[in-house]
């Protein structure tokens, strides 16, 4: 995010805020994901009976301190970025404003402040202020063999979606309303529930018809578990493969290259030898 | 399935319900996707106790009218295919046959409305209707897999049952009818229900040569759950492999080409295009 | 197990009993495989009290007529067999007389009748019968990758069970009496019910304390059930690939070189080309 | 550890405790051993009710015993060490440590015995007495690959733990009290019972909308547990391809021989014999 502008303060104020280079952008990095934990901390106590019968006063002065701090962070952040609609329309721009407003939303709707607990998300920036490339990297490797993976677990979710439905209403009409199943959604939370192997147990089979289809369902859970992690790893490893083979056509420029190539696989121009410690 | 007949009309109901090419076509596919999933809603609504008092008879105008739509529909698909019992016998058909029972077979069993969820079943057409190739492609890497996964799966299920027959009779004898297993088709509910790490809770050990049998059953569960996901992942691997390694250069005779590659990336050839939907 | 004997009768047993090539055999398998099932099931019913109540006559007659059965076939196997012991101490031979023993003991200890489920491992024997080959090779390729597995898969339960123990006394320590963890053992068995994700809810913590330390043994048996998963994984595709390579070296006889290999790398015999076609 | 130090007596000691190579230091490790075990199951004998009001003082005699003879054991091991502080702030010196205090503690500490089970991770000591090399081995490929995951597996717990926050907190606010959703590290607690697929059951959702949000988390739960599956999957086959394959041919260069080869699979030349312990 480059700053073309040249008003000096705001430039300086985005070095501070945006970036942790310089040992003020450093601290206040380091303050703010300070604020974030403990602002976490106080709502979780708050939520505590015994603590808020106690302290209810102090929570609610610090959580209306560490609001009002991240509204005037959220502020300069959009006056110091050189484009405030794109920082504002970023991942992180949305999860800052979402983190400031419940405390705002509780003074008409009791109980909402609870939600601020989406801070947690700000402190996805924690890797960049402790330089923590490594788990960046990691992320990247791991993010890409997901985004890969989506299509696939996407159809493999669909067909359990649908195997979850016939299953909650069969056994709605199976097992019926004495045994917990009192309508099909309740039945598809069973499933749900069951198939992903949960097992809360707040609803179970009592029929043997039922315990039968349930043991079905089961086994099939078990055989198809399978199928989500088997995609990852096939994923994986081929992000991982592709990761460490970062060799660029010199000619249209795609990535990914085998180490053993000799000639672009897109355009069929001639690489270059590269050095055998891949 | 090409329409040899010469029947215009039938030709035409041919396009629009069997195909999504055409604008009529594609409207008619959209229009049932949205009918299938508004009967499926009124149908789990309809489960509910609270919903089904207040508006039973407008569930049933909804019900008769999905039920009456999807058999003139099916009727249509049976008179404008050019070959009936192939379409009949199809997944799809059988598919599209079971999603009308249910509703008829109402008026003489009480609470068989509720089968008809099986309709979402019929939402597996979708793809073909946005030409989602991507997922149908994905689709078949996946089903191949599975099937290639099969016999490997069915033997390992097989041994499975057995194990779990004898821990469930082993635990009847153990445990008795006082902590629940009343029986030995019971205790084999509750090994599947543990096996598959489930864990409802309904029926749990109490004796402590029973907690220790438990726990061994466990400890196995954990070590061998691992073994159809391994089975499924080397089968996903060489599924995918298979789709793009297949492609042989005629220069160099070297294999293994990404299925995007438009060049031999070892002599630099350049590759003919492969037809999509491998 | 080649049958060295004279004695007509004895051999003609033996490939009865033994084989399943001749139509004799093969139907004897058929029959032994339809009494095991059967058997089982009786067993099985049996144990429902509403059953036992009406028909337990019918079911000790059942139970007895098999008994007697399998044990005649039992010895006529012994009989046929050239190398009795041999066969005694196989592993079909265990468990075929494990399956006659417990009704006999019924007639000492009431309710051992039911530990007879065992005869389903009989059933492993069902793939011979019908000849099939693929299933018994994968069973094969699976069973080695298993092998192949254990010592890691060892070493991995090993530090499990410390785990287990720790966190068992722990949660004992903490917990108490008053949550249901009434002893060491009960942790152990709770920590096992909960690092295998099994979870049936009988010991639950109730402590924040106590909640606090099951959540980190769920978080991390979370992030290490994958390593079970991943040693099977990699050893099935070892085995997979090994299976698909059956070079024999001609001088050493080692197995599993690899594809490409022009000499045996445990004698370094020149091997000869194979066809393309691995 | 070499013993640089002259005194007979020290270094004589040292090859008894710290090595298993003479008869005398096997024989004491043999015993150490079972002495650990016999700890570890009286203490845990101890903590069920039934046992310690009949046999108290047996306990603790022999509980005092124990911990006196590790005592002993823990200042020989100090004495014959040459260099003590390495031995004490060696992971073995720590545990060594730990599993002679809680018995003291326990003299002000009411329970504080029970804490002495952290003995069984003296047992990890095992593998060097009975030589299991091959154990040791497949213990350093396991644990080079999870260190290898470490990395991607605190990425992902890490997201992980954010998204049980979050969602903790939603069903304190969805849920409320009633459904023993007490507070939001109640509600956390839940959210890690649920995505681990654990599953008590001591809290469930109730409302619909809770039910929802739960099944939401299933499905997400279960979509994302093949992550760290993945993960070491692919670490563990790069440690296992790593152990074997860095062996070069110094005739052809060729790599990858398996390290039970005796000769290049590729030129047949003579390979040298590798160290054990890769």
């Amino acid at each position: 995010m480059p700053v073309t502008d040249k008003d000096p303060l705001k430039k300086k104020l985005h070095t501070i805020i945006f970036e942790a280079e310089t040992p003020a952008g450093k601290a206040f990095d380091v303050i703010l994901l300070l604020l974030i934990v403990a602002s976490v901390v106080v709502v979780s106590l708050e939520s505590v009976v015994a603590f808020r019968r106690d302290y209810l006063l102090i929570f609610q002065i610090l959580e209306w301190t560490f609001t009002i701090l991240f509204t005037i962070e959220f502020m300069l952040r959009l006056y110091s970025s050189s484009r405030p609609l794109n920082y504002i329309f970023s991942f992180f721009g949305i999860i800052d404003f979402l983190a400031i407003i419940p405390t705002y939303l509780s003074l008409f709707v009791v109980g909402s402040q609870y939600l601020l607990v989406i801070r947690v998300f700000r402190l996805l920036r924690i890797a960049r202020v402790f330089r923590l490339t490594r788990f960046v990297n990691e992320g990247h490797v791991l993010s890409k063999a997901l985004r890969a993976s989506l299509t696939k677990i996407t159809v493999f979710l669909g067909v359990v979606v649908m195997m979850v439905i016939v299953v909650g209403a069969l056994m709605y009409v199976v097992e019926g309303r004495a045994s917990g199943y009192t309508s099909i959604p309740k039945g598809i939370y069973w499933a749900i529930v069951t198939i992903t192997t949960v097992g809360f147990g707040d609803i179970t089979p009592v029929t043997p018809l039922g315990q039968f289809l349930a043991s079905c369902l089961m086994i099939t859970g078990y055989g198809i578990i399978a199928v989500p992690t088997g995609i990852v790893s096939v994923e994986l490893a081929n992000a991982e493969r592709l990761s460490t083979s970062t060799r660029v056509c010199p000619n249209c420029h795609t990535e990914g290259h085998a180490a053993k190539a000799n000639f672009c696989d897109n355009c069929g121009f001639e690489l270059h030898k590269i050095d055998e410690l891949v």
